[in-house]
């Protein structure tokens, strides 16, 4: 929020800390002209707008659907880009998270995760209620089905449920062919939990040959889908088939996107895409294309769309220096965020940071940064960081600042966690 | 927020996203009737009141001023508390930090950092205008030094700033007597600025023999501050000596707290104690009580008071259950989270977690943790986790529930990150 203007104007955007969520209101800000208080989160508009629609040609060209996983913005003003850009749905982690995408109109969720919880079942019947929201929660064991089945019947609610099939050692979903028959077998007993169809996430696979793992368990996945389709459990008109975060959409698209039968709605749930990164998801990103090959068939790639912008605040050692940002302003678990831009305050343009500048450690309210002690950089100057792991940068931020190619603040971008 | 009412009552409190800072108005949530939707924030309120007088009296016992670190919970309601019971002031990390602490009524403020960028000095500006702010900043660098003299002086205004001392291979600070020599000969330059007296920041200290290292470094913060007192430097009539985050608060007491000059206000700064853990903090201040031993005289000792309660959603395989919580929801760079009560929801009262049972491992929403197959635990059951680090689990939650001995929702803090 923008502090009150009672004293005339060109007050700062105070970045952190602000609580209310009010809409942007064309204050004219530039992020050359120090008009907001830094650090701050800046996502670039042009980016945003390219990995947005790179992500639903891809899907498209996959004969797949597109349900993008919220919880990395938790920006609900994205979800509705995401929808308008062509995607099937949403896909959410938590009811909470539900709630506050159906309070933003986002009418079909994903939710890839079990129900669990009284509250949180409360929170999806109060949903139900109306019936505008087309719900699907996972489910992978007998217990969680009877709690569900007995919450939902009770309020004379269904619930469509997708089963989840996991991998050994890794984190939800059923292990064998024989959890899976226990669950369909459990659900049937229940007329209020409808089989909507099958969810893996392939994303926990680890080890050797990792792309013949990934494939072999999505295909086994899909088979498993298409045996139950044989065996007529599905209870919906439509079989949802969905897997894929970040890193392997490419090969969950390719097994699920063939035409296997008209029921069935194939759906990737990539989430990070949107915001790319300069780390993690730019290392994933590159070994698909690298898969893709020249057979990719959509121009072009993701970008690194989120930036922290922050400002060197003490050098107190030649070719050390302390930058005003740290694990309160961005994710730190999957590497450290990257000098991109060395901007210095009453210059005409930002400057390609030197390769050589490295962060090497944070700390709650700080990050050490070296250089080459003959570089041109002093206090006062900004630094703008690419990210690793843009989900844990986002929750840091209830807003952040779109900007134009100009650094024209041209939007804020309010997140609900 | 409680969700709207319009339905008749009963409603879930929504722990997260729900972005209105609104007042708790007494509607009788109790987490063991799983009135709060899970995962959630918990603090014991009477853990709270037993820390926040237990380090007051700390201080008192060594006559040394609490500016207690604001930072970790950025909780103004907390900081109420913390002035009330007798602190001095609030030391906070950031212009916006302070912005936040200054609109709910703190009126006396450490920023224990440098105020570096125009927006920053705006908002510091802006807030000492009226003069009811008693405001000190660091400062360790001529530019720096320059940068507020045009800045506060264009303004009419003058900024009371602490030079500070740090440590080679640490954060910010100045290494050496001939750069506190310059700092004070530049900040004469500029009768915008005002010597208001010394901070140094000890917790960057590591290695072999910490304790005399941290001792002998807190002496030599001292004498210089004495050296400048004897050279009469200082501009204001009170001169602050200033260290201690959460680990070494005893030694900094111990070497400040001596009478040394009627003017000098030695100040100790720690954070984390008012919420403590079950981890970094519960170390740190393990080692500090065997340090002062039996003569530490103040009785009692920090005790943890948040928690984090969820569900547990997934036991895929023996042995290995998957809980709704993860990094999205509280600290995760210094140690996993640990379990300390188990309660199946519908029983009467929480069961302390056996020792065996471990978070392992944590992703974005899910932790997995791990127990002996024959424990009766199952899909459903709640899982109260003690934390490390409460700095980077606040700033997940924008409301946190305190809670009484009998888990009655007795207060909602809300949190402004």
């Amino acid at each position: 929020m923008a502090m009150s203007d009672e004293s005339g104007g060109g007050l700062p955007l105070m970045a952190k800390g602000s609580g209310a969520r009010e809409t942007y209101a064309n204050p004219g800000w530039n992020l050359l002209r120090e008009d907001v208080s830094l650090p701050t989160a800046v996502l670039y508009r042009q980016r945003l707008e390219n990995n947005l629609h790179w992500m639903q040609r891809f899907a498209d060209s996959r004969n797949v659907s597109l349900a993008p996983h919220g919880k990395t913005t938790m920006a609900p003003a994205l979800f509705a880009r995401q929808l308008a850009a062509g995607a099937w749905g949403m896909t959410l982690a938590t009811a909470t998270q539900v709630a506050i995408a159906h309070a933003h109109n986002v009418r079909r969720v994903v939710m890839a995760n079990q129900l669990a919880g009284k509250q949180n079942m409360l929170i999806i019947s109060e949903l139900l209620v109306g019936g505008e929201l087309d719900f699907y929660c996972l489910v992978d064991s007998v217990e969680n089905i009877r709690e569900l089945a007995a919450f939902f019947s009770t309020r004379n609610q269904s619930l469509q449920v997708l089963i989840e099939i996991g991998v050994a050692g890794g984190r939800c979903g059923t292990r064998t062919p024989a959890d899976v028959d226990r669950l369909v077998a459990e659900i049937a007993r229940h007329p209020s939990i409808k089989l909507a169809g099958i969810e893996t996430y392939e994303g926990v696979i680890h080890g050797d040959n990792l792309v013949e793992r990934i494939r072999a368990h999505v295909v086994m996945v899909k088979d498993i889908c298409l045996d139950l389709l044989a065996q007529n459990v599905f209870a919906t008109p439509k079989i949802l088939l969905t897997g894929a975060g970040s890193a392997w959409y490419d090969i969950v698209a390719e097994v699920f996107g063939k035409t296997l039968n008209e029921r069935i709605v194939p759906i990737i749930r990539p989430g990070c895409y949107i915001v790319h990164d300069k780390g993690l998801c730019m290392h994933n990103q590159d070994r698909l294309m690298a898969r893709c090959g020249p057979d990719c068939g959509v121009e072009g790639d993701l970008q690194s769309s989120l930036e922290i912008w922050a400002c060197v605040q003490s050098i107190p050692e030649p070719g050390h220096a302390i930058i005003g940002m740290g694990k309160r302003d961005l994710a730190f678990d999957a590497g450290m965020p990257v000098p991109i831009l060395h901007y210095r305050p009453g210059t005409q343009q930002p400057q390609a940071a030197p390769q050589h500048w490295q962060a090497v450690s944070m700390m709650d309210q700080h990050t050490a940064m070296i250089f080459q002690p003959g570089d041109d950089l002093r206090v006062g100057d900004i630094i703008a960081f690419g990210t690793s792991h843009p989900c844990l940068t986002f929750d840091k931020w209830q807003q952040l600042c779109v900007i134009d190619d100009n650094y024209n603040v041209v939007d804020l971008i309010q997140t609900f966690f």
